[in-house]
C-alpha cells in the first residue's frame, strides 16, 4: 500500500472513532498525524447535559494530546479538513496540506436540516460544546427575560422550548429541559413560575426512539409526560422563523428556544472524494471498511455507512465507531509488518458489528435500554445508562467530578452548571425575541458569534 | 430617609458586597431589587485559575438567583446600570427605570488603563469569566500555532506570555502561566517544547506585591523566578501594538498573549452621580459609607474610596466589601424599623475596617500571607491560602469540586479544563498572530465576540 517502515497515516477527526484507531493502532515506526478542528475530544453522549446546565464544558472534554501524550508515534494537529485528494494521496487543511500512505476518515456528522439550511439560525444543532454552552445560554436568558415580560403572549414564548427529533438526543434534551424547569428553576424566579414552562418533543415519524422496540418507545413517552413534557408524533415540520415553527397539518408553536436534533448527515469532506455516497453523504465502504478503489483509505464512523450481514446500514453510535477502528487499526498495523518483512498482503477481513446494546436516558432517574433480548425500562435502566456512561467516560478526573455531580443534582435537585457567559460585550444582551426571518442573518444578536 | 414599611431598596451589583448587603438585611417587610449585568456571582479571587486551565467557569461562579432564592424579599434583576439620577431617587437600567428609597452602589471595579484605553485591545483585563475564558482560549490557541509555526522568532513569540501588574492578579497569573507551560502542557507537543515558554511579569514599581513588607516580596519573586518567571520591575509600559510591548528604557517584548492586572477604576456609573469622586473615579463616602448629601445612598466595595483613622484607604479586597455590606446593612435595617415604629433616627456609627490578612499562591505550592504580625511565606502560606479559598467558595457543590480538581492537580500535574471553546465559526481560527495597531478594530479575530 505505498508504505515502508516509516510510512505516515494519516487520521482524521478525533472522536471516539479516531481516537481509538489511535490508540489501537501498534506499528513501531510508522507516524501517525491526527487532525482535528477542535482541541478536545467530546464524549457527545453527555452533551445534552451541557446544553441542559447539569455539566460543565470541561467535564465532558478531554484535550487531544493529553489523551494521546503517551503515544509518542502520534502528532496531534489542530486545523480544519478542506478537501482529500485520493488521486495524490493528499489532504488539504486550512494551515497546509498532509500526504498520507493510509488515510483514515473519522470526521463523523453534522447536523442535517434535510434541505432548509436557513433553519439553522433558527433551531440550532448540537454537535459541539460551542453548541451545547450556546443552547445553555439562550435558554437561560430567556427565562431571565421572561421574568421582566409584562405581556403574557411574550412571556409564554419565552418560557417555550420546542426540540424537533425523537431520537436519543431529542429525548434527552426534552427529559432534562423539563426537570430544569419543574426542579431547578422552581424557587428562582419572582414574577415567573418555571414550572410553567413548556417543553415540547416534535417526532416526524409516528413514535419517539423509533430505532428500539415498540415497548420501549411507549415507555418513554409515559416517563416525559410524566415529566411535563408535550409529545408530538407525526409531526414533521413545515417551516420556522425565529421564535416560531409550523408543523405539517398546521399546528404552529411559538418557542423562543428551538433545538434541531433530527437529522445528520456526513461531514462535508466526503463530497470531495469523488466516489459513491448515500443520500446522507456517507462513504459506501467496502466489507472491510476501505473506501472503494482506494484500499489505502478508509471511512471509519458516522460518514461511513456499512451493511451488516441483513443489508441494514450499522448505527451511528460510538461503539460502532470505536469498533471500526479497531477493525481497520489491525488491518494497518498487520499490512505495515508485513510489508516491512517483505510478505505479500494477506486477505483483509470483513468488518462485523457487534451490538452490545443502546439505551436512552429520560429525565433524572428513568432510562430505556435495550441489550440483546433485554428490554428494561425506568430505574433499572437508568442506572445502567448511568453507569455505562461514567465507564467509558475518558479521564478520571472527568468521572470523579461528574459522578459528584451527578450524585448532589440528584440529592438536591439542582444544577451547578447554570452560569451565562458569552455575553461580554453588552451589545449582545439586546432584546432578540421579535420573530424574525431565519434568513435574516442579521437576527443573530442572542447567538454565540 | 423616604422609607416606609415597604420601602425599596435597590442594590447595584451582586459582587460580594451586593450580595453580603442582601444576605445581611434583615427588615421583614422592605422590597430589595438586587441588579447584577451577569447572571452568577463570582468568586474572582480564584478567577486567574480558569484564565490558566486549572478550573471550570461554573466552580467558581453560582447563579444568584439561586445563592437568594431562600430571601423571598429579594428580587433579582438580570440588567446593566447606565446611571443614577440621585436627585430624583432613580437608577437607569437597558431595560427600565427603578426607584429607590435607599441605595447601595456595590458595582465593584473595572480594568484601568491609566489614559490608554486602546491597550485594551492589545491586553485584555480578568475582571469577569468571559475575559478568563478569552485569556485561555488565546494561550491554548497560541501554542498550537506555535506547534506548527517553522519560523523560530514568530514561534517564541506565540509561546510568551507577557502579564503586566505585580499584584496579586498579576503574581497568580504569572506563576500558574509558569507551571502550566513547565509541567502540564509539558509532553502533550511534538514539536515544540512548552518547557521554553517565557512567562514575563512586568512591575511599574520598584517591587512586586507592594502592598506587603518587603520581606515577603522578595520571597514572592525568588518563589517566582525559580519556577521560571522573568519578573521586571521599575518597569512601566510605554507603548503596546498587539504582539509587542515597549517598556519605559526601552526594552521591547514579542508576547502573543498580553494581560493587563495593572490598574482597576471605579464602576463608570460613579461618573454619573455628580458627587466628589478620587482619580479611579471612587466615592469619597462618608464615615457612615453614605454619599455626601445623600443619606440614603452608599458606596461599598472597590467603588468607595474609605479611609482608615489613620487616612490610608481601605484596600479594594473581598474581606472589606463584606465588612462595609454588613455595616450598611445593620443601618438600614434599623432605620427602616425605627420609622416604622416613628422612632427618630439615631445617629449613624462610623465604618471601621478590620484586616484579617492578606496573602497570594505563587504556583501549586507556595504563597505569601500577611496575617496581622504575621508574615508566612512558602507551603504553609500555600495550606492557608488553600483553605481560606475554599472555606469561602460559595455553594457546597464547588467546593467539593474544586477541592478534587486541586487534589488531582497537584497529584498529577495535570489540569481539567484544557478546552478551547468559542471557536463556533472556523473563521475564527485565522491566524492573526501578525502585529496590527491596538487601535484597529478590526483585528480582533482570535477575541471572543
Amino acid at each position: 500500500m505505498g508504505g515502508t517502515s516509516d510510512a505516515h497515516v494519516v487520521v482524521l477527526g478525533a472522536g471516539f472513532g479516531g481516537l481509538t484507531f489511535c490508540q489501537a493502532f501498534r506499528h513501531p515506526s510508522a507516524r501517525i498525524t491526527c487532525v482535528d478542528r477542535q482541541n478536545h475530544h467530546l464524549f457527545q453522549p453527555l452533551l445534552y447535559q451541557v446544553a441542559t446546565a447539569g455539566l460543565s464544558a470541561p467535564d465532558i472534554a478531554e484535550p487531544i494530546r493529553t489523551i494521546l501524550a503517551d503515544h509518542r508515534n502520534v502528532s496531534v494537529r489542530f486545523d480544519t479538513v478542506r478537501e482529500v485528494h485520493l488521486a495524490d494521496r493528499e489532504v488539504v487543511l486550512d494551515g497546509g496540506r498532509l500526504h498520507y500512505d493510509y488515510l483514515v476518515l473519522a470526521l463523523g456528522g453534522v447536523t442535517s436540516y434535510f434541505g432548509h439550511p436557513e433553519w439553522a439560525e433558527c433551531a440550532p444543532g448540537l454537535k459541539t460544546l460551542d453548541d451545547a454552552l450556546a443552547i445553555r445560554r439562550n435558554v437561560l436568558l430567556a427565562f431571565e427575560r421572561a421574568e421582566n415580560e409584562p405581556d403574557p403572549v411574550a412571556r409564554q414564548r419565552l418560557m417555550t422550548i420546542a426540540v424537533v427529533g425523537g431520537g436519543p438526543t431529542g429525548v434527552e434534551l426534552a427529559g432534562a429541559f423539563a426537570e430544569l424547569s419543574r426542579h431547578v428553576l422552581r424557587r428562582d424566579f419572582r414574577q415567573i413560575d418555571p414550572t410553567q414552562a413548556r417543553i415540547v418533543l416534535i417526532e416526524a415519524t409516528p413514535r419517539i426512539l423509533s430505532h428500539l422496540p415498540e415497548r420501549l418507545s411507549t415507555s418513554a413517552r409515559r416517563h416525559l409526560e410524566r415529566l411535563g413534557v408535550e409529545v408530538l408524533t407525526s409531526a414533521p415540520v413545515k417551516q420556522m422563523t425565529h421564535g416560531r415553527m409550523e408543523l405539517e397539518g398546521g399546528m404552529t408553536i411559538a418557542a423562543d428556544t428551538m433545538i434541531w436534533a433530527a437529522g445528520v448527515r456526513a461531514h462535508p469532506v466526503t463530497a470531495s472524494l469523488g466516489v459513491e455516497l448515500d443520500r446522507a453523504g456517507r462513504v459506501k465502504v467496502n466489507p472491510d471498511l476501505s473506501v472503494p478503489g482506494h484500499p489505502e483509505v478508509f471511512a471509519i464512523g458516522d460518514l461511513a455507512l456499512v451493511l451488516n450481514p441483513r443489508g441494514q446500514p450499522v448505527p451511528g453510535v460510538s461503539p460502532a465507531a470505536m469498533q471500526m477502528a479497531r477493525h481497520v487499526a489491525r488491518i494497518v498495523t498487520r499490512e505495515l509488518a508485513d510489508l516491512s518483512r517483505a510478505n505479500s498482503l494477506a486477505a483483509r477481513p470483513a468488518f462485523t458489528y457487534v451490538d452490545k446494546g443502546t439505551m436512552a436516558t429520560i429525565g433524572r432517574s428513568a432510562a430505556v435500554a435495550k441489550i440483546g433480548a433485554l428490554e428494561l425500562t425506568g430505574y433499572l435502566a437508568w442506572i445502567g445508562w448511568l453507569f455505562v456512561h461514567l465507564i467509558f467516560l475518558i479521564g478520571f478526573d472527568n468521572r470523579l467530578s461528574v459522578l459528584l455531580q451527578w450524585i448532589y443534582s440528584y440529592l438536591t435537585y439542582k444544577r451547578g452548571a447554570r452560569i451565562i457567559t458569552g455575553l461580554d460585550r453588552p451589545s449582545n444582551r439586546g432584546d432578540s425575541t421579535q420573530p424574525d426571518s431565519c434568513s435574516d442573518p442579521a437576527s443573530t444578536s442572542t447567538k454565540a458569534k
